[in-house]
Formats: C-alpha cells, structure tokens, sequence
C-alpha cells in the first residue's frame, strides 16, 4: 500500500492519497468505481475530485471500534489501489 | 444565486457553495449532473463529495480573460442551483 499519507479532516486522522489522470472522463469513473465500493462497505470516504486528480481520504469518524484510521479504512484504501490498477486501460 | 461564497484553491479565487443531502445515492446523482455539466462547457469544478454533502466550487485557473470567478464560473454556479433544484424529488 503506497503513497498513502495520514492526514487530519475535521479533527480525525485519514489515510489519503492523490490519483493523477489525463482525461477527465477516467478520473470520473474512477471516482465511480470507488463510490460503489463506498456504498457495498456503508463507508463513505471524502473525495476531491479536479480536473487531472482524484484525492481520496479514508477515516472513521465515529464507531464501536472508535475513530480515525481503522482496518476498514486499510482495506479500502488497499481496494482503492486495487481498483486503479483494474480501470487502467491496457493498451 | 444564493450562498455561493469566495474561496481561495491554488491562489485562485473560487464560487464554493456546501449542497446537503440525507441520502449518499442522491449527493452521488447530483456529483454526477455536475460532472455532466463540467464536460459539456469543457469547464471543470473543484468538488467535494462527502457523506452528507457535495462541495462544488467554480473558479478559471488560466483563460484569455484572466483568472479568478468570471463570468462562466457565475453561469455554471447558476446551472448548479438550477440542477439541484430539478433534481429534487417531487413527492
């Protein structure tokens, strides 16, 4: 899992990491794939989407197992790299 | 075109306004009008999609008429209002 940074969205930790992309229509469905993999999980991460980059946060705000970066977010921060290298065009 | 409020991205002044929604599927649906909307003016917003809200904010980075808000960033700040409204749920 890289590139991944801890960052801080309001008050609790993050793992963030920035997407650059040529086109906007790829930055697009990528930011789609990602939405859905948000819905199947019910976490939702904070995604900045800007023409040529796509920045994902993931974070727990509030839960039983507490806040900030918990195992969900490393998995779905790990599903994120998976999910890039899956939409990448092969030829 | 109301609450859309000056912010500064990159050293450029932008139109931000916070829509709200209860529903991840209905801030989805509305990201992705506004993605519509980006592609056909070729102009593309700085967004962020959160649970609970989509942030829009529309700003020129380099044009032949300068940078900041002008006059398209206005009108696409404008078309945002009027989408979220078309898109709200009758009933």
């Amino acid at each position: 899992m890289n590139d991944w940074n801890v960052c801080v969205y309001g008050g609790v930790e993050h793992l963030e990491k920035r997407f650059s992309f040529k086109k906007y229509s790829r930055s697009l469905a990528f930011f789609n794939a990602v939405a859905g993999l948000a819905e199947t999980y019910i976490h939702h991460p904070r995604m900045v989407l800007e023409w040529g980059s796509l920045t994902i946060a993931w974070g727990t705000h509030e839960s039983d197992q507490g806040s900030g970066v918990l195992a969900v977010d490393r998995e779905l921060a790990e599903k994120c790299d998976q999910l890039y290298e899956l939409l990448k065009k092969q030829s």
